[in-house]
């Protein structure tokens, strides 16, 4: 089933936000082992939707569509389905039930038959939205589907949840199993894995699918994507993959096989561990404890952390010497041991990371020039301290330096006796 | 001039990233006053990239692309627009030089006539790339521009800033003045807003120029684009947007006039008052100070954050006391109270802002269920707290909560004497 999707919403081409519903339908559409073949962005102008309706409906079997379902003049999606499948647009009492549920859902008075949510083309189903008060809807035509929802990340998220896969099981194609294996490495450019490390790999890899490579923050996500036509032929060519790894000189540089984020692969580690750790964060401002408290799990592992982004916190709540600060400043090696050591005392963690460096745009030194961090670690009496340096803009620097420091800890969690 | 964008890369259509070149684009482009008509991603296959440039090119008068000039196998746009063009590729001396700068820049080696770098299609003029190893290209032909960079937002960014205005220069319309007032409004409802509290607000902006309205966070950012013959018409035209918002209703939900984020708004208004703040995070754990210390100047009012994750760490470094987390437990009004009294005194900050609630999965109870939250201030000597309550999923709870405290020290900032 060849799948497109039409992010309909001036906001995204105007740069107000960036779309990130692709990236939700994707993951949703990969449990069920389905892809976006094709997706688009339209402003909210009738023309244009229609134009990416036609080009999106010649290729594919079901068009997905999200926003411009609300209550605004600008949400002009409903009006162009209508014209685009020719449907006259009338009352409709399952719409105006529809919208009414969402609208208790919130406690709130829905105005009834005058409000637009009753209205709905003709052969068009409406559907319930668990999370917001703007109705999908579905219908199917001429062999093809459509799926509408609002634009809301969690409104689509859930609408899809709920309703999708129900509408389309018809059309779905049971007899091929798919499956994806990510090998995450770290520290080696794209370019020499592939062309230096291990000059073959590529090639072997795809012996068992089809192979992607991703650069992302201080590594590069190698993908394998498998077809089968069993879960035990799946999981001989996902063992297959894995064993060219674990003979290749890539090997060293791998830190994991799943999709996991180097955080959740954190609190797993340390979860199973029972490891207690904890952030001084300067550079990082707080992107660190961020990052790992975004994992549901997290709590039972991090303790907390002390943001550190003046002088004066690191030396009266770290207890930073002042002669360290005087001497060495706050971006050194001694600095970054000693918040480390600071932090692990404070907190009564395992393991205690440090962060501090130039994220620029001001600051910066001839040894340490901006992109320049200091990542400190305590452990067991032992306080020890490393320096990188990264290339971006603030933003850039900030994630760098925080995907540096949890790679140190990472490492300290694995190794830790 | 029309602006296509074709996203060239299967890792957006199969969720492991989401596109933010869309954003930097559309940023980019508004500083000239053009906007992206259209936009697509295509898969790194040669068939739906070709499908993809003609959709664009049929519309648009410049197509810009991102993604599939590195050098792995995936990457195919190059003699992909090569066919698209009908033109062949060939050793170019020029590319060849402008890709062993690149690589002189990160000090590297560039393999030179054998690499896939030295060649270009004919007619297309090779970019240097100031950030990254893979040069960019750029040709016009019968009439229409293409442009292509890598897909790395740094590279992206980068090579936009460079190149794309002068190469496209001849062809620009210097005689419209387009400028956007976007008016930032918080608590209030998108419906509510025009439904109740200013039912005529949409039709009295609508004069000025094409409205837009879009649900943010904890808000509603009402954007009016204006275009103008001069840019005396045009500042009459912005003060006319902002005299009907001043003789509104909705005028006491207006947080801000201007692009600015919540987190620029604070660092600005805190620097000119030269008031010092830090935040006591638990269930933001940490994103508040992240927010914060990602705006460039926030080292001068932003002292730091105690992120107190744990239990132990809310008593023994904030000193809340034992009595407090027994008896009303971690996440009440008295805790929220004790947290920012104690940050205050710990980090000897002017505002103190704290955050403690249940972002999920787990925990809640009868009185605060999963999405409450209790912010709490300290100032001068007073404390205190109020609680909140959202929808959301875990990382959707953390960016409300976040919102509700930055809106909650915004206003401490406002009314500070």
């Amino acid at each position: 089933m060849k799948i497109g999707y039409l992010v309909i919403g001036s906001e995204v081409l105007d740069g107000k936000i960036s779309d990130t519903n692709t990236k939700l339908l994707a993951e949703f559409l990969k449990i069920s082992h389905l892809e976006i073949h094709q997706s688009m962005v339209a402003r909210d102008e009738k023309t244009t939707i229609l134009e990416a309706l036609k080009v999106l409906f010649d290729k594919c079997d079901l068009v997905v569509t999200s926003g411009g379902l609300g209550p605004t003049k600008d949400d002009i999606t409903k009006e162009t389905l209508a014209e685009f499948f020719g449907a006259k647009i009338s009352y409709s009492e399952k719409a105006h039930q529809v919208a009414e549920t969402n609208y208790k859902r919130f406690d709130r008075p829905f105005p009834g038959k005058d409000h637009g949510y009753s209205y709905l083309p003709e052969n068009f189903i409406p559907l319930n939205n668990a999370t917001g008060f703007a109705p999908g809807f579905f219908t199917e035509q001429n062999g093809k589907f459509l799926f509408s929802a609002p634009g809301v990340p969690r409104e689509f998220k859930s609408m899809l949840e709920e309703h999708l896969l129900k509408l389309i099981s018809s059309k779905l194609d049971q007899s091929v199993v798919l499956g994806t294996v990510i090998v995450r490495t770290k520290k080696v450019p794209e370019e020499k894995i592939f062309g230096e490390v291990d000059p073959t790999l590529w090639d072997k890899l795809e012996k068992f699918g089809e192979v992607s490579s991703l650069p992302i923050l201080m590594g590069v996500d190698i993908g394998v994507k498998i077809k089968a036509k069993s879960h035990s032929e799946l999981a001989e060519k996902v063992s297959g993959v894995k064993a060219v790894i674990e003979a290749s000189p890539i090997k060293s540089a791998v830190w994991s096989y799943g999709p996991e984020s180097l955080e959740e692969r954190i609190v797993t580690v340390a979860n199973h561990k029972k490891i207690r750790f904890g952030f001084a964060e300067s550079a990082t401002g707080g992107l660190c404890s961020n990052r790992i408290t975004n994992v549901s799990g997290s709590s039972q592992c991090f303790m907390g952390s002390i943001v550190c982004y003046d002088e004066k916190v690191k030396e009266h709540i770290l207890g930073v010497s002042a002669k360290t600060l005087e001497e060495c400043t706050a971006v050194s090696i001694k600095c970054a041991e000693e918040m480390a050591h600071g932090l692990k005392e404070k907190l009564s963690v395992d393991i205690a990371i440090s962060i501090t460096g130039f994220a620029g745009p001001g600051g910066g030194n001839d040894k340490f020039p901006v992109g320049s961090v200091c990542i400190g670690k305590a452990k067991n009496g032992h306080n020890s301290a490393e320096s990188f340096h990264f290339k971006g803009d603030r933003e850039i620097l900030k994630q760098r330096f925080s995907q540096a420091a949890l790679h140190v800890l990472l490492e300290e969690l694995e190794n830790f006796a």
